[in-house]
């Protein structure tokens, strides 16, 4: 039985470590129809070779995928750490009844069906679960809910078979379901892994403050991004996104801070949006990073992932376009960055490099010709890295349909550079095209960015989205260093 | 020659015909060398069967790709309505002395090295220039610049040999010429096609107010996208943008709105950038729609090119997952725009349609699963379509990978609903892939973006994106029955 901590404290993080390495799992509702969520459920785990006892129940059929089924959790012979229920809602309560008599620790309710449908039905069964969870100590996740991604033990309840089999060092809660899917996936192909991810749902027992806390004192997560909804109790979540926030950074998109979407989360997951002047004192004061979007989300865990330390705040802008530049300076100075001049020399070296005209030799360095199109673009990075009065370096990397061998001669140039200079590069790399037609530019824009990434070198879409991150990333250090001195 | 405007009266447009279909064309330093502007122009030039006479002029050789060259503009047998010139800076002053002395209409100068170095020579040679216009009547675009592109008569003197050859309604002027390079390559990929597109630099004659005034009288042009980082006469272009919006919608993103954006607009075209406050004044009094970066041109673009005239308020947002929804509300909000509840009928034959739960039935819909993975999507939609409570809607369009078939039938849906309902349809598409393994979904999630606008049907990679473009259209055609009734 797992310790329930008292009304007013916090859910001990280890509370939750049967959620996220259970040594066996029943599902409650397994079935072969891989196109409904009990055949998905139980075939994932199988995939994934899930190293715990695997259980499939449902007192339907006499197996699943050649597996014997039980009819009752109960009648399973050995322990239950974790049960996920995927059985239709009105035969969840009795489920969840039968798991406390089991003595399993924690059950995901992937099943909607609940408070967020507005009817008494669904409201009583949500209470009578949550009136059983209080009783049992055992500890729900949902309902309404895709439940969690731990790639550590082989665990994924979200429809994501295809989720990546390594852990990272991000750890993501959110109240939906879809968006979390959606986020692991998009976020992979940058690589970006995950320590655990949670969708949690209506949150009728376990909720944001718990995953947060448990977040926050998990050593394999080094940040925390989190999607909520509604905020159960604003007390707790201040004291536990503060001290988690003085540990690693934690990224929060809050949904339904408007009228309409505050009626939208309402219905989505029961929860109440709350109001945005509350919630941005509530930012200033935790240190927490404000999100909106996925995109942005995503790209805040490319930049802690890859410049997690970083504190400069003197930039310089390396691009073949005057107006990229320009867009630079007006990205960096409401963000509080600065683009220093070069010194004499620098310019002077630089200058050497370049045409006479065509560019503007100084900072943002304007080289005229997309940057990769010159033959001395190594030295010139060379020049602006060793310039002491930068501290980071942010080249457009604009990409086009060039040989393979221009490709992985102009794939050096960064890696190489920034190896041999202590400082970091940051690089953006806009999508020249949009057409179906030129799926050869993408393709190479794509491998190179996996090449940066894998060299540690952080790649962004836009000038616009490198600067919010670096920003953030720049100002979360910051907030550190004024709290822990 | 061609008549010049009063100093504080505006150049008539008519002025700037020779401009966008000159009748023939010199290009002063044509060279074999495509790497160079030179060579590229010319064989840019020939390669699109531009139809007037066009002349090689080059004093250090004696052919270009076949054709005879001349040494001096004035040595040209025929009339020249434009000369391109491309020669290095020192000697551009005496090239358009030669081309006054020809009796030549328009001058673009391509050539940089002027004004935006801030030395004593470039500020001196571009005085020079500008007074040679003034003598002579030649209008100048440029220097510094990529000068016009002008599908209807051949012309595309921007590094842009592979423009589409087909004219559109956009009219497009910048100040960087990298900017409408790439701006053009990339709207072309969702079906943007322009009238002319100007890149005009350093503006020592022609500046911002003289092309704005041409795009507003053009009937070709049906709306226009501005980048522009200095205002020469801020009292002409003001008179200009209020004039142009009452007539087409005018988008400009103004670059050098902070200090250090400022510094960066100097030393790129000279201009002097400008303070927020004051340009934000002049936006509200002008119906023109502020815009911040390349994405949200290009969305507004393709906004205005499908839904005109739309001005309706109530959306509704259908998607297959809760926290899209939120979103898209957080979204609407704030833009101004309603999400009107469904009429119990409505509500009533949605609900028939999805399953008992894991759905939200109102407005935004959350249809649980991805909206194409339901059997019912077509009957929801036509549901949606017909509720009298709403004047568009917006459909999330999750792309996986799905075989041939299943794209094929899900890509009639939308259009076949809209087609038999009179309500605009938008659609929203993100990528869920990043990864260079994952080119076939992007490549399934282009070719249905393709599909889309083609039946008229615009869309956008997220919803932030469509409603700040739908928004963007409602309060222009607001501005404009405010303004003509």
């Amino acid at each position: 039985m797992l310790k329930r901590s008292g009304e007013f404290t916090l859910t001990h993080p280890n509370d939750l470590e049967p959620l996220f390495h259970p040594r066996s799992v029943a599902v409650v509702g397994a079935s072969n129809d891989i196109t409904k969520f009990g055949g998905r459920t139980y075939l994932s785990l199988k995939a994934r070779r899930y190293r715990g006892g695997l259980y499939a129940v449902n007192p339907g059929v006499t197996e699943v995928d050649g597996d014997r089924t039980y009819a009752r959790v109960q009648d399973i012979p050995g322990e239950v750490d974790m049960a996920i229920v995927v059985v239709a809602a009105p035969h969840v309560v009795q489920t969840v009844a039968d798991c406390a008599e089991k003595g399993v620790r924690a059950v995901q309710i992937l099943t909607a069906g609940f408070r967020e449908t507005g009817s008494e039905k669904g409201v009583l069964w949500e209470e009578q679960i949550a009136r059983i969870a209080r009783e049992s100590g055992i500890r729900i996740v949902g309902p309404n809910c895709f439940g969690i991604y731990s790639p550590e033990s082989a665990l994924t309840v979200l429809p994501g078979p295809d989720f990546p089999k390594e852990s990272g060092p991000v750890g993501l809660l959110a109240q939906s379901g879809g968006l979390t899917s959606f986020l692991v996936r998009r976020a992979m192909g940058l690589g970006i892994r995950f320590s655990k991810a949670v969708s949690y749902g209506n949150a009728c027992d376990l909720n944001e403050t718990d995953y947060l806390s448990y977040f926050g004192a998990d050593d394999q997560t080094r940040m925390v991004g989190a999607y909520i909804e509604g905020v159960r109790d604003g007390k707790r979540l201040f004291e536990v996104t503060r001290s988690t926030s003085l540990r690693k950074p934690v990224f929060i998109w809050k949904g339904g801070l408007t009228a309409l979407g505050s009626r939208a989360v309402a219905s989505h997951t029961a929860s109440l949006g709350g109001s945005r002047r509350i919630w941005e004192g509530f930012l200033r004061q935790t240190g927490v990073i404000p999100v909106v979007g996925i995109d942005e989300m995503i790209d805040l865990m490319v930049g802690f992932l890859h410049l997690p330390d970083f504190r400069g705040r003197r930039i310089s802008v390396v691009s073949g376009g005057g107006a990229i530049t320009v867009a630079a300076c007006d990205e960096l100075d409401p963000a509080g960055l600065s683009m220093p001049e070069f010194s004499s020399r620098t310019r002077e070296t630089i200058r050497a490099l370049l045409p006479a005209s065509g560019n503007t030799v100084g900072n943002p360095l304007d080289t005229g010709p997309p940057v990769f199109l010159l033959p001395t673009v190594k030295p010139i990075l060379e020049a602006v890295a060793a310039s002491d009065r930068i501290d980071a370096v942010i080249v457009q990397h604009e990409v086009g349909s060039h040989s393979p061998d221009f490709v992985e001669a102009a794939a050096q140039v960064i890696p190489s550079v920034r190896k041999a200079s202590s400082k970091p590069f940051l690089v953006t790399m806009p999508a020249p095209t949009t057409s179906s037609d030129a799926m050869d530019v993408e393709m190479v824009r794509r491998k190179y960015r996996e090449w940066y990434l894998e060299r540690g070198i952080p790649v962004f879409d836009t000038l616009h989205r490198a600067v919010r991150a670096l920003g953030a990333v720049i100002r979360y250090n910051e907030f550190l260093a004024r709290h822990q001195s």
